[in-house]
């Protein structure tokens, strides 16, 4: 043959990237399994042990569909929302909702707003749409605000992207500060608000405002709720933004396993309370791992935290390359000035002795020593 | 607030639909439950008792990503039908995979060929992108290759789709007229060759030839493989349209659960051919009810036969919905001519049991006997 189907103008002129690396391919190219993983923001803890004893006694019933309408879990996270069914639609992890919000709001060519070095998969999803992304500075390690919003009215963007608690730093706004920007923001801009760390952190998050139509919050279990593998994340809105998805949205894109974790998992509050209290004593453990060291942990909302290395970005690319290389799986941040930082996930007490113990021969060696 | 963020044109544009209504809602809409669930072709024999187990042993391991290399799965699925690991790419079901197609080969106001009734999520997805549906009456029940060529001719379509075996009426192409089809179509035309039910017939596929840049054969675990539950596909292709996939798939779409039964499915080949053979007496048992009731089943390569009422599309329905009154979750197809069909999934023993007990009833209510 001589010719092939062209790919359509739009995703012809797309690279072909993977927006994160997962540690099962470096493992597979260092030819060995990581000691400690946590460079993920993955709950080591895992899920419930009620959620664990479901999974195990509905895996001989996934001959069976899904429920296309995610009726169960939707109700159940109304439920603990506190707002209705029709202000909640479910999807395969905040990254597949991230996928249909780009392409309900974002045209090819239109302005996209987001902070320079925040989530990259919803930088994947804007480009796989052809939206021109605007990206603003970190101001003191947190997303700016006042950034955000300068950018998204300069370039008249009709999308916006927001985390908070903020991934790869840590950080976080108080709910007051945060409801002040939704305010400020223009109507016609869709405010995508990714609270994925959001049961995690010191502060209470802002009122969820469901009369509000340009703001979607988004919540995963991937996080506090430990099950990441299942690819689970829900969206809460204005009841006309939540029915829009069904425009576009795979329908049999949840399996039916998440769903059914997903209603436990949002069951055993309890469980959520032990792990938000095991998370908290995570991080100061790894804060005072950093210290230990000599350096500065970030103040942190999250399931972990960013440790500023106290030089640049090519030295703690060091640090985290001498760390891969004593097994221990860890990320960073990747744009100047955050890339000063390391970052490391909160994990089991083993795992944090691995951290501690071979912290010091990544330092030494990234310094020449 | 006076506005509300708009949606792009395009999506604007599309109704806010659901491809299939799910038995659950069904359940949900009727207050109890069906006593027979053999309308979506499911396996009622369940995924094999090997991936059972594994699937219990791995649930409390959902703390983890999923690999988004997909990476062992491509491995067994590679082996598994004679190809390289860079001739396939995996999904969240077919259906996940449609999705992306339709990006990737089809811009807005591009005409796309398919059969008239055929897959229904297709056509949503193709809207989803704005494509123009072309479509081409069934000929005598099967999906007609000469009239999808020549669509494709005409319109000068960038992307074709065709299921074989066809759902919803279980015929099936031998693979030399397939052959002749391909070799057949134009070189810039995409083909989508659905093979959900490849495993089923009784006639062998076309083999794969993976040096062919316009075709793309998917297959699925929701079917023979008892795991539609899970939510996992792969689609099987020339090396560089497996890369073009990239661009835009959600690299975290396919659950940790899921890559790793549908491993163990494709390892367990013993169940595969006991499940085929249990799909194909159960399609005899179907069959003889059907005549039993001196009604026309068609031939079938599936997991469901389709059977033809002998009358209209209104006497059809009536059919199934005495069917769905007594119990008997089934479908049928829409569309003028096939619609004067029902159609059955092969259920367990039990389940066609209750159909043969309720399916003369149904047929005296539709004649108003």
């Amino acid at each position: 043959m001589r010719q092939r189907p062209p790919l359509t103008p739009l995703v012809g002129a797309l690279p072909s990237t993977v927006p994160f690396v997962g540690p099962e391919a470096q493992e597979r190219d260092r030819g060995r399994p990581f000691r400690a993983r946590i460079g993920a923001n993955e709950s080591s803890f895992g899920p419930s042990p009620r959620v664990i004893a479901r999974m195990e006694s509905v895996a001989r019933d996934q001959w069976m569909y899904c429920d296309p309408d995610n009726y169960d879990l939707k109700q159940a996270a109304a439920r603990h929302l506190g707002v209705g069914t029709e202000n909640v639609v479910v999807g395969e992890g905040i990254d597949g909702l991230l996928s249909l919000v780009a392409r309900m709001y974002a045209a090819p060519g239109d302005a996209v707003v987001t902070s320079l070095g925040a989530y990259p998969t919803f930088n994947f999803h804007i480009a796989g749409v052809g939206g021109r992304l605007v990206t603003v500075p970190y101001e003191s390690d947190r997303e700016s605000l006042d950034g955000l919003l300068a950018a998204v009215r300069k370039d008249k963007a009709p999308l916006v992207y927001l985390s908070n608690p903020d991934n790869p730093m840590g950080s976080w706004w108080e709910a007051n500060e945060l409801i002040r920007f939704i305010e400020a923001l223009p109507e016609t801009t869709m405010l995508v608000l990714d609270e994925a760390y959001g049961e995690l952190g010191p502060s209470a998050l802002p009122p969820i405002d469901i009369s509000r139509p340009n703001v979607i919050r988004m919540r995963t279990f991937s996080k506090a709720y430990g099950l990441a593998g299942i690819r689970c994340g829900y969206a809460v809105a204005e009841a006309q933004v939540i029915r829009d998805f069904e425009k576009i949205r795979n329908h049999y894109g949840v399996s039916r396993m998440a769903q059914i974790a997903g209603v436990e998992a949002l069951a055993d509050q309890d469980y959520l309370r032990s792990v938000v209290a095991r998370v908290a004593a995570g991080r100061r453990r790894i804060a005072g791992i950093a210290e230990a060291n000599g350096l500065k942990p970030l103040p942190s909302a999250t399931n972990f935290v960013t440790i500023d290395c106290g030089d640049d970005g090519a030295f703690a690319l060091k640090v985290l390359q001498g760390l891969l290389s004593r097994d221990v799986f860890i990320r960073k941040p990747m744009v100047p000035v955050l890339d000063r930082c390391i970052r490391v996930s909160v994990g089991l007490d083993h795992e944090l002795d691995i951290f501690a113990e071979e912290l010091p021969g990544a330092l030494a060696a990234a310094r020449g020593n």
